[in-house]
């Protein structure tokens, strides 16, 4: 059970890096991959067509403006596809998250919030927990911790007042 | 192995009607649910609570205009969420899209296109397939069947110019 | 007669400082809450159903992106409750603007300007105005205040020139 | 306790009724009144500022385009305002929403969704039910009516499948 | 024959020295004046309706979020009314934009770019040019030196290269 | 005192008419013409040029989709430009919207509503109403028209209640 | 010197008829096809691959929705790609267009109009002209076609007045 | 084989500069020309109408706001227009967007994506490829560039890791 997390250009690592963070919390593997839809096709398709092969279980897609990424790589796997819209310089994210979520019948692509990089990676926890006791436990878990973590920004916030 | 598509008005059940025929023609096992978030937050928020011990893996949500439905299903369980945005009479699918989409970090929604129940029922059938050979197999005929529907459509096209 | 400020956030306090400020210019008694619709379910739904009882009587909620935050205590009680969006990173403000303000039929929420705390408290200050004579008096002295500011800045303004 | 129901064109009625029809079922008084911000300043100038006086409690605003008819009434009266944007010809309903919900500080508007009438006479009725114990009990009679109606959709679908 | 410049806040007098050095350049008597249509409605109201009594030909209003005070100055008089949209904090320019732009019927609102201060001012004066042939030929000259200011930048691009 | 009233192509007319409409009842003496700023660029260079020398006045320049039309005509002429964006088949309006109203700095475009025919005339008359006391006592009448039509909108409305 | 014109499905095949009317008008020889960059990736794959060879000199790429195609085309071939955003059931063509233009650098899509079907023709075969002096020749009588069309339809006009 | 690079406003040349560096890259012979469809509408329309006479096989045209440069250019010739819309201080290049890609049947316009001036550049290399073998090897050998690039990142990111 390995999580894929494929991003457009090097540049969106940074946002990526939020996924990152909660598939180590979860104790999930993972591989990153720099690879582009449009730069490098055929390695997208590739990497696409085997990725049930090579033992992935969800692909996690980040990309910006136009992002066929997550589209793509839905076109050549039945595996479930994350799509992770990233802001860039024009349009405040509306064109990446547009791209990747109003995906024609046949061929869905699983959409978070723009720049959502830590949901992504849960989604694929979640997923990923339908057959893992382990990994179900652990989320419900993190649901506490974010209980806690709320009760206590909420004493901070009395404290402060 | 169930599937729940919780839709937040009946006349959101046109548009669902799209993933009833999906999950029936990969022979998911499904029911099918009117409850609002806002209008029967009480059973929204039971039936999110015992959705793993009901027996679901995957709750579709559908809900329009500041539709909440999904995220707030989300909010009480781990199991995978797909948010389908309904479009309703104004703003073009847009307020759906935005209030499915952009969840805050913690609380993914694996979110589809405006009105795509279709891709809603078909990204279930993908999370499914991962500890089920059998819908694997069947997805890879779905993609197989769409390929040919293409290259039919297309030999129409011919014969009509 | 209590508000209670609501926030999905502790970030959101920076904003909500605005109706912190105007509740205490009016001398109107509040709570500030952090408290997460999506992280903390329970206990906006705890909060929500026994605000009545708690002595509330205007609800003011706070939140971004997705904002199901107005919608959920919403959900839970005849209060009326404010609607104040607040602008995140992405989106310029419009994902919370439309997951506040286009609420189903049956369950309204007030909602103000994106970031708009000032008039949240004041919208509340308003509705308590209604049975409280003094509340009223102090809100028509604002509205003069408000015209002399004017006055004043215009007389800046001309002695700019 | 009295509601104004005020548009900006006769127009408007159509939708208006939804608000009308909210009023009886909770026995608000309350009149209805064509009046622009535009055409007739003086008539809503007049009005909102005798509005208290003449008895009324709240005003619903209903109007379209650049919708100034909530915030012009608002600029005149310290009562609460509701603002019901109305979806027109062109722009889907955005303008009029925008037009009526970005009010600058010092002089909220209630706003409710697009056309959202029902909602509008909700949150009027939410007001005065803050010292009018008969439509406190009213509104969780119609909260439980929602709950039952919404339970009966569900039957009905359930029968349906 | 003198223009008004009013402006919803002094924070929009940034803006608004575009128009003021643009009717300097011309030698068109001016006045500027903070007003706002929500906070000093009856001042808004007075000026408006004694705009031309008191010498005014045209009237630039400028003013940000849900931008009312064209359409409220436009209420109260015959003469052209230029809408001046500013960009506030959020929503990029829209708010302004359409609430100043999309008028009813009846009531016109000469409206520019956002933030075009410059050619609410320009505007201004091709409208009084109709009947002072010094501005008309003021105006052509400016055409002219926009010509000349054209060429200059290209021809300094050229060296650059 | 004469205006034209140009359009970018005949099915503008449908919309133009209402333009027409005013004109007449304010007896103002017009010209309507076809002409495109990119199917016909030399017409509508030479018409713009010569604009001034022909006896226009003021040019209403409607046109839908990338609507240059106002924005050419304004290049070749000092006269002041109505632009009258005209709704299309895709986009609602926006496109035509921004292309005539965000003009750089230098050539404005006093832009009226999408498909704001009448107000675009109203605004040609209230500019030429400057040099013509008749006309500017005709458009003081028109207000009290309007006032009188809401009034009886208003009491229409009443007996129907 | 050939043309393909490329839909993502057989329903755009309605919008895609301009784009053959006018290639048959001029002349240019053209194939159609039905092809999806994510039902049929490989067709669309290999197609693109093999375009060059295969005789084509300019593709044109239609689609709606999250309008991939284009983008995937132009990944596979270094021809110019001419993008088609087609108006699907929601968001007005905002997300084809979007989904077409907003390209990553380094693989450009040529993209018209929102159903432009006539302006992607017509750009091929500018394109084509410019090794095709019969084809330049035809565009110049286009262009005069369309200057009497609109001159015809003035007269028509002004008949009708 | 000449490319011109017309950009409405010497301030656009910073983003023009990536048009520049890809025609310089590959050997293309260009000019780049400050030219306003609104401030120099005669330099424009000669340009555009010598275009062909001059030499030129594609222009280049980028503009922001109400971007009509492209537009107007194409109404003067028959050649390809690339038109590459230009950020600006507001509406976040959605008005420079839509006034550049809403071109109306006969008069195409090539667009990119806003500020995508590399890609505009890579547009007119790639139509002047199809007569020029030299450019075809070079695009292929770009293309390749780019596959480099992406592994290397790649590469560069899993020793990051």
């Amino acid at each position: 059970m390995k999580v894929a997390i494929v991003m457009g250009s090097k540049s969106d690592f940074e946002v990526c890096q939020g996924a990152v963070g909660v598939l180590k919390k979860f104790g999930v593997e993972f591989v990153v991959k720099v690879m582009s839809a449009h730069r490098t096709p055929d390695l997208a398709h590739d990497f696409s067509k085997n990725a049930i092969k090579n033992g992935f279980s969800v692909i996690i897609a980040a990309a910006g403006k136009a992002a066929h990424l997550a589209g793509v790589l839905a076109a050549g796997t039945t595996l479930p596809i994350i799509g992770l819209p990233i802001k860039s310089s024009t349009m405040d994210g509306l064109d990446s998250l547009l791209s990747t979520v109003q995906m024609p019948s046949g061929i869905p692509v699983a959409t978070v919030a723009i720049n959502g990089a830590d949901n992504a990676a849960l989604l694929a926890v979640q997923i990923l927990a339908l057959v893992n006791k382990d990994l179900a436990k652990k989320l419900e878990e993190y649901k506490k911790e974010m209980v806690q973590k709320v009760i206590k920004d909420d004493s901070a916030l009395q404290a402060e007042l």
